[in-house]
Protein backbone atom coordinates (compact mmCIF):
# COMPACT_ATOMS: atom_id res chain seq x y z
CA UNK A 1 0.00 0.00 0.00
CA UNK A 2 1.06 3.71 -1.24
CA UNK A 3 1.35 6.06 1.98
CA UNK A 4 -1.24 8.04 0.43
CA UNK A 5 -4.58 7.00 -0.63
CA UNK A 6 -4.37 6.78 -4.28
CA UNK A 7 -7.87 6.48 -4.97
CA UNK A 8 -7.06 3.52 -7.24
CA UNK A 9 -6.59 -0.62 -7.39
CA UNK A 10 -2.80 -0.35 -6.97
CA UNK A 11 -2.45 -3.90 -8.66
CA UNK A 12 -4.33 -2.16 -11.48
CA UNK A 13 -2.42 0.75 -11.24
CA UNK A 14 1.01 0.54 -10.04
CA UNK A 15 4.12 1.89 -9.85
CA UNK A 16 3.88 5.47 -11.09
CA UNK A 17 0.72 4.74 -12.72
CA UNK A 18 -1.59 5.67 -9.57
CA UNK A 19 0.20 8.49 -8.30
CA UNK A 20 -0.40 10.33 -11.95
CA UNK A 21 -4.35 9.11 -11.36
CA UNK A 22 -4.36 10.79 -8.37
CA UNK A 23 -2.99 13.39 -9.70
CA UNK A 24 -3.50 15.02 -13.72
CA UNK A 25 -2.60 17.92 -13.01
CA UNK A 26 1.15 17.25 -12.60
CA UNK A 27 0.96 13.67 -14.96
CA UNK A 28 0.43 15.69 -17.51
CA UNK A 29 3.89 17.95 -17.93
CA UNK A 30 5.63 14.67 -16.47
CA UNK A 31 4.32 12.10 -19.37
CA UNK A 32 5.11 15.28 -21.96
CA UNK A 33 8.70 15.32 -20.71
CA UNK A 34 9.41 11.34 -20.98
CA UNK A 35 7.42 11.71 -24.50
CA UNK A 36 10.02 14.40 -25.65
CA UNK A 37 12.80 12.52 -24.12
CA UNK A 38 12.31 8.97 -24.61
CA UNK A 39 10.29 9.09 -27.89
CA UNK A 40 10.25 11.81 -30.08
CA UNK A 41 12.51 11.67 -33.34
CA UNK A 42 16.35 11.74 -32.49
CA UNK A 43 19.93 10.79 -33.63
CA UNK A 44 19.61 8.54 -30.39
CA UNK A 45 17.22 5.93 -30.91
CA UNK A 46 14.69 5.22 -28.56
CA UNK A 47 15.92 1.77 -27.90
CA UNK A 48 19.07 3.60 -26.17
CA UNK A 49 17.54 6.42 -24.46
CA UNK A 50 15.15 3.93 -22.95
CA UNK A 51 18.63 1.85 -21.46
CA UNK A 52 19.56 5.60 -20.10
CA UNK A 53 16.39 5.55 -18.23
CA UNK A 54 16.70 1.49 -17.34
CA UNK A 55 20.50 1.98 -16.10
CA UNK A 56 19.88 5.02 -13.88
CA UNK A 57 16.59 3.26 -12.30
CA UNK A 58 18.82 0.83 -11.79
CA UNK A 59 21.40 2.70 -9.96
CA UNK A 60 18.70 4.08 -7.84
CA UNK A 61 17.66 0.91 -6.66
CA UNK A 62 13.41 1.67 -8.22
CA UNK A 63 12.13 -1.77 -8.96
CA UNK A 64 9.41 -0.76 -10.69
CA UNK A 65 11.25 1.95 -13.28
CA UNK A 66 14.06 -0.12 -13.18
CA UNK A 67 12.07 -3.30 -14.47
CA UNK A 68 9.61 -1.13 -16.67
CA UNK A 69 12.66 0.99 -18.48
CA UNK A 70 14.34 -2.20 -18.98
CA UNK A 71 11.08 -3.94 -20.39
CA UNK A 72 10.71 -0.85 -23.01
CA UNK A 73 14.29 -0.45 -24.08
CA UNK A 74 14.34 -4.52 -24.67
CA UNK A 75 10.88 -4.15 -27.14
CA UNK A 76 13.30 -1.44 -28.96
CA UNK A 77 16.50 -3.22 -29.22
CA UNK A 78 17.69 -5.96 -31.10
CA UNK A 79 19.67 -7.86 -27.78
CA UNK A 80 16.72 -7.49 -26.13
CA UNK A 81 16.71 -7.82 -21.55
CA UNK A 82 20.02 -9.85 -22.44
CA UNK A 83 21.74 -6.99 -23.58
CA UNK A 84 20.06 -4.50 -20.56
CA UNK A 85 21.28 -6.80 -18.23
CA UNK A 86 24.94 -6.70 -19.32
CA UNK A 87 24.64 -3.08 -19.69
CA UNK A 88 23.67 -3.11 -15.74
CA UNK A 89 25.68 -5.66 -14.58
CA UNK A 90 28.98 -4.66 -16.21
CA UNK A 91 28.85 -1.84 -18.30
CA UNK A 92 32.75 -1.89 -19.13
CA UNK A 93 32.41 -4.78 -20.66
CA UNK A 94 28.73 -4.47 -22.43
CA UNK A 95 28.93 -4.99 -26.11
CA UNK A 96 27.28 -1.97 -26.68
CA UNK A 97 28.77 1.30 -28.89
CA UNK A 98 31.88 3.11 -27.03
CA UNK A 99 29.56 6.00 -27.52
CA UNK A 100 26.95 5.22 -25.86
CA UNK A 101 28.95 3.57 -23.05
CA UNK A 102 30.49 7.06 -22.50
CA UNK A 103 27.04 8.87 -22.45
CA UNK A 104 25.86 5.90 -19.73
CA UNK A 105 28.83 6.96 -17.94
CA UNK A 106 27.62 10.52 -18.04
CA UNK A 107 24.37 9.19 -16.54
CA UNK A 108 26.04 7.34 -13.72
CA UNK A 109 27.81 10.55 -12.71
CA UNK A 110 24.55 12.25 -12.86
CA UNK A 111 22.77 9.76 -10.88
CA UNK A 112 25.52 10.62 -7.58
CA UNK A 113 25.24 14.26 -8.07
CA UNK A 114 24.94 17.16 -11.10
CA UNK A 115 28.25 18.33 -10.06
CA UNK A 116 29.83 15.13 -10.56
CA UNK A 117 29.59 15.39 -14.20
CA UNK A 118 33.44 16.21 -15.35
CA UNK A 119 34.41 18.06 -18.18
CA UNK A 120 36.91 14.71 -19.43
CA UNK A 121 33.28 12.34 -18.52
CA UNK A 122 31.85 15.53 -21.39
CA UNK A 123 34.99 15.15 -24.18
CA UNK A 124 35.46 11.26 -23.94
CA UNK A 125 31.47 11.74 -25.22
CA UNK A 126 32.40 14.33 -27.97
CA UNK A 127 35.83 12.26 -29.17
CA UNK A 128 33.08 9.76 -29.42
CA UNK A 129 31.15 11.67 -31.47
CA UNK A 130 28.31 12.55 -29.46
CA UNK A 131 26.05 15.68 -29.98
CA UNK A 132 25.32 18.60 -27.57
CA UNK A 133 22.22 17.80 -27.95
CA UNK A 134 22.92 13.83 -27.23
CA UNK A 135 25.14 15.03 -24.34
CA UNK A 136 21.85 17.29 -22.78
CA UNK A 137 19.40 14.83 -23.45
CA UNK A 138 21.45 12.16 -21.53
CA UNK A 139 22.21 14.48 -18.53
CA UNK A 140 18.24 15.38 -18.58
CA UNK A 141 16.76 11.51 -19.17
CA UNK A 142 19.39 10.65 -16.28
CA UNK A 143 18.50 14.08 -14.17
CA UNK A 144 14.54 13.27 -14.53
CA UNK A 145 14.76 9.45 -13.24
CA UNK A 146 16.26 10.99 -10.20
CA UNK A 147 12.95 12.62 -10.25
CA UNK A 148 10.82 9.26 -11.28
CA UNK A 149 12.29 7.02 -9.30
CA UNK A 150 11.92 9.53 -6.07
CA UNK A 151 8.69 9.88 -6.86
CA UNK A 152 7.50 5.95 -7.31
CA UNK A 153 9.46 5.43 -4.16
CA UNK A 154 8.51 8.23 -2.22
CA UNK A 155 5.34 7.59 -1.85
CA UNK A 156 5.59 3.71 -1.39
CA UNK A 157 3.72 2.42 -4.75
CA UNK A 158 3.18 -0.96 -5.39
CA UNK A 159 5.68 -2.78 -8.13
CA UNK A 160 4.61 -6.20 -9.74
CA UNK A 161 6.97 -8.94 -9.77
CA UNK A 162 8.91 -8.92 -13.12
CA UNK A 163 10.05 -9.20 -15.80
CA UNK A 164 6.99 -10.45 -17.59
CA UNK A 165 3.71 -9.64 -17.18
CA UNK A 166 2.46 -6.12 -16.43
CA UNK A 167 5.97 -5.02 -17.68
CA UNK A 168 5.83 -6.88 -20.78
CA UNK A 169 2.09 -5.33 -21.90
CA UNK A 170 3.35 -2.02 -20.58
CA UNK A 171 6.30 -2.24 -23.01
CA UNK A 172 3.74 -3.40 -25.89
CA UNK A 173 1.30 -0.22 -24.87
CA UNK A 174 4.28 2.42 -24.89
CA UNK A 175 6.27 1.28 -28.14
CA UNK A 176 2.66 1.57 -29.71
CA UNK A 177 0.80 4.61 -28.03
CA UNK A 178 4.09 6.13 -26.26
CA UNK A 179 3.73 8.31 -22.94
CA UNK A 180 0.82 10.68 -23.36
CA UNK A 181 -2.21 8.54 -24.67
CA UNK A 182 -1.07 5.36 -22.80
CA UNK A 183 -1.80 6.56 -18.93
CA UNK B 1 31.35 27.89 -19.36
CA UNK B 2 28.91 25.44 -19.55
CA UNK B 3 30.00 21.70 -20.62
CA UNK B 4 28.13 22.05 -23.82
CA UNK B 5 27.77 25.16 -26.59
CA UNK B 6 24.05 26.69 -25.22
CA UNK B 7 24.17 29.47 -27.31
CA UNK B 8 23.52 32.15 -25.06
CA UNK B 9 25.74 34.77 -23.70
CA UNK B 10 25.69 32.73 -20.17
CA UNK B 11 25.97 35.83 -17.89
CA UNK B 12 22.46 37.07 -19.70
CA UNK B 13 20.85 33.53 -19.08
CA UNK B 14 22.91 31.27 -16.39
CA UNK B 15 21.51 28.45 -14.54
CA UNK B 16 18.67 26.62 -16.04
CA UNK B 17 17.52 29.87 -18.40
CA UNK B 18 20.69 28.66 -20.97
CA UNK B 19 19.79 24.99 -21.15
CA UNK B 20 16.22 25.86 -21.60
CA UNK B 21 16.82 28.33 -24.59
CA UNK B 22 18.83 25.62 -26.17
CA UNK B 23 16.13 22.39 -26.01
CA UNK B 24 12.73 24.34 -25.85
CA UNK B 25 10.99 21.30 -26.49
CA UNK B 26 12.05 20.11 -22.75
CA UNK B 27 11.73 22.77 -21.13
CA UNK B 28 7.92 23.33 -22.11
CA UNK B 29 7.14 20.59 -19.97
CA UNK B 30 9.45 21.20 -17.30
CA UNK B 31 8.47 25.12 -16.69
CA UNK B 32 4.77 23.95 -16.62
CA UNK B 33 5.76 21.30 -14.35
CA UNK B 34 7.05 24.46 -12.34
CA UNK B 35 3.89 26.35 -12.55
CA UNK B 36 1.80 23.33 -11.14
CA UNK B 37 3.74 22.19 -8.30
CA UNK B 38 5.00 25.74 -7.14
CA UNK B 39 2.43 28.56 -8.04
CA UNK B 40 -0.54 26.73 -8.86
CA UNK B 41 -3.55 27.38 -6.08
CA UNK B 42 -2.80 25.32 -3.30
CA UNK B 43 -3.50 24.39 0.25
CA UNK B 44 0.00 25.02 0.89
CA UNK B 45 0.92 28.84 -0.01
CA UNK B 46 3.41 29.09 -2.78
CA UNK B 47 6.54 30.71 -0.54
CA UNK B 48 6.43 27.74 1.51
CA UNK B 49 6.32 25.52 -2.27
CA UNK B 50 9.10 27.46 -2.86
CA UNK B 51 11.09 27.09 0.33
CA UNK B 52 10.49 22.94 -0.10
CA UNK B 53 12.21 23.37 -3.84
CA UNK B 54 15.07 26.06 -2.14
CA UNK B 55 15.67 23.05 0.83
CA UNK B 56 16.17 20.11 -1.09
CA UNK B 57 18.47 22.03 -3.71
CA UNK B 58 20.84 23.23 -0.95
CA UNK B 59 21.04 19.65 0.45
CA UNK B 60 22.06 18.66 -3.28
CA UNK B 61 24.30 21.87 -2.84
CA UNK B 62 23.22 23.43 -6.38
CA UNK B 63 23.77 27.22 -6.22
CA UNK B 64 21.53 28.50 -8.62
CA UNK B 65 18.21 26.53 -7.45
CA UNK B 66 19.09 27.56 -4.06
CA UNK B 67 19.45 30.56 -4.24
CA UNK B 68 17.16 31.28 -6.92
CA UNK B 69 14.14 29.35 -4.75
CA UNK B 70 15.86 31.23 -1.72
CA UNK B 71 14.62 34.27 -3.32
CA UNK B 72 11.20 32.71 -4.82
CA UNK B 73 10.14 31.85 -1.28
CA UNK B 74 11.55 35.09 0.41
CA UNK B 75 9.49 37.10 -1.93
CA UNK B 76 6.31 35.11 -0.73
CA UNK B 77 6.65 34.74 2.63
CA UNK B 78 6.75 37.66 5.62
CA UNK B 79 9.97 36.92 7.15
CA UNK B 80 12.31 36.34 3.89
CA UNK B 81 15.77 35.57 3.57
CA UNK B 82 16.08 35.42 7.36
CA UNK B 83 13.81 32.52 7.48
CA UNK B 84 14.82 30.30 4.30
CA UNK B 85 18.24 30.77 6.25
CA UNK B 86 17.16 29.39 9.67
CA UNK B 87 14.98 26.43 7.80
CA UNK B 88 18.25 25.57 5.86
CA UNK B 89 20.50 25.93 8.69
CA UNK B 90 18.19 23.78 11.67
CA UNK B 91 15.21 22.68 10.34
CA UNK B 92 14.41 21.63 13.91
CA UNK B 93 14.27 24.81 15.80
CA UNK B 94 13.40 27.29 12.81
CA UNK B 95 10.48 29.41 13.82
CA UNK B 96 8.30 27.71 11.35
CA UNK B 97 4.59 25.85 11.26
CA UNK B 98 4.85 22.30 12.85
CA UNK B 99 3.41 20.64 9.79
CA UNK B 100 5.49 22.36 7.55
CA UNK B 101 8.48 21.11 9.38
CA UNK B 102 7.21 17.54 8.64
CA UNK B 103 7.14 18.31 4.92
CA UNK B 104 10.21 19.44 4.74
CA UNK B 105 11.81 16.01 6.66
CA UNK B 106 9.93 13.99 3.67
CA UNK B 107 11.45 16.44 1.56
CA UNK B 108 14.93 15.98 3.09
CA UNK B 109 14.27 11.94 2.86
CA UNK B 110 13.04 12.21 -0.88
CA UNK B 111 16.65 14.13 -1.20
CA UNK B 112 18.49 11.35 -0.31
CA UNK B 113 16.28 8.52 -1.97
CA UNK B 114 12.73 7.51 -2.62
CA UNK B 115 13.51 4.59 -0.17
CA UNK B 116 14.55 6.58 2.37
CA UNK B 117 10.82 8.11 3.28
CA UNK B 118 9.02 5.83 5.91
CA UNK B 119 5.74 5.33 6.97
CA UNK B 120 6.38 6.82 10.21
CA UNK B 121 7.48 10.35 8.19
CA UNK B 122 4.55 10.29 6.57
CA UNK B 123 2.36 9.74 9.52
CA UNK B 124 4.13 12.42 11.60
CA UNK B 125 2.94 14.89 8.63
CA UNK B 126 -0.38 13.63 8.66
CA UNK B 127 -1.10 14.07 12.65
CA UNK B 128 -0.07 17.63 12.33
CA UNK B 129 -2.86 18.15 9.58
CA UNK B 130 -1.09 17.44 6.35
CA UNK B 131 -3.47 16.19 3.49
CA UNK B 132 -2.45 13.79 0.98
CA UNK B 133 -2.26 16.11 -1.75
CA UNK B 134 0.05 17.90 0.27
CA UNK B 135 2.05 14.71 1.04
CA UNK B 136 2.13 14.06 -2.50
CA UNK B 137 3.11 17.46 -3.69
CA UNK B 138 5.61 17.31 -0.93
CA UNK B 139 7.52 14.36 -2.56
CA UNK B 140 6.90 15.72 -5.88
CA UNK B 141 8.80 18.73 -5.68
CA UNK B 142 10.93 17.63 -3.71
CA UNK B 143 11.92 14.73 -6.53
CA UNK B 144 11.81 17.49 -8.98
CA UNK B 145 14.31 19.10 -7.69
CA UNK B 146 16.31 16.23 -7.72
CA UNK B 147 16.17 16.55 -11.26
CA UNK B 148 16.39 20.22 -11.61
CA UNK B 149 19.70 20.69 -9.45
CA UNK B 150 20.97 17.49 -11.90
CA UNK B 151 20.31 19.41 -15.02
CA UNK B 152 21.65 22.87 -13.86
CA UNK B 153 24.95 21.66 -12.49
CA UNK B 154 25.41 18.30 -14.91
CA UNK B 155 25.67 21.03 -17.70
CA UNK B 156 28.05 22.73 -15.78
CA UNK B 157 26.20 26.14 -15.70
CA UNK B 158 27.23 28.96 -14.91
CA UNK B 159 25.57 30.45 -11.33
CA UNK B 160 26.48 34.75 -10.69
CA UNK B 161 26.59 35.82 -7.57
CA UNK B 162 23.81 36.20 -5.21
CA UNK B 163 21.70 36.95 -2.89
CA UNK B 164 20.48 40.22 -4.53
CA UNK B 165 21.28 41.49 -8.25
CA UNK B 166 20.48 38.64 -10.77
CA UNK B 167 18.02 36.52 -8.63
CA UNK B 168 16.16 39.17 -6.96
CA UNK B 169 15.28 40.38 -11.05
CA UNK B 170 14.12 36.96 -11.01
CA UNK B 171 12.16 37.07 -8.10
CA UNK B 172 10.09 39.27 -9.09
CA UNK B 173 9.53 37.86 -12.25
CA UNK B 174 8.82 34.88 -11.00
CA UNK B 175 6.07 36.21 -8.17
CA UNK B 176 4.34 38.37 -11.23
CA UNK B 177 4.44 36.07 -14.35
CA UNK B 178 5.12 32.82 -12.80
CA UNK B 179 7.15 29.46 -15.09
CA UNK B 180 5.37 29.20 -18.14
CA UNK B 181 5.90 32.56 -19.28
CA UNK B 182 9.16 34.33 -17.76
CA UNK B 183 11.23 31.98 -19.35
Amino acid sequence: MAHIDLGVDETRFPGITGPMRFRPETAKPLNELAEVLLRAPHSLPAGERELIAAYVSGLNDCDFCCTSHSAFAAAQLDQGLTLVGQVRADLDTAPIPEKLKALLRIAGAVQRSGRAVTPELVEAARALGATDVEIHDTVLIAAAFCMFNRYVDGLGTFAPEGPGGYYADSARRIVEHGYTESV
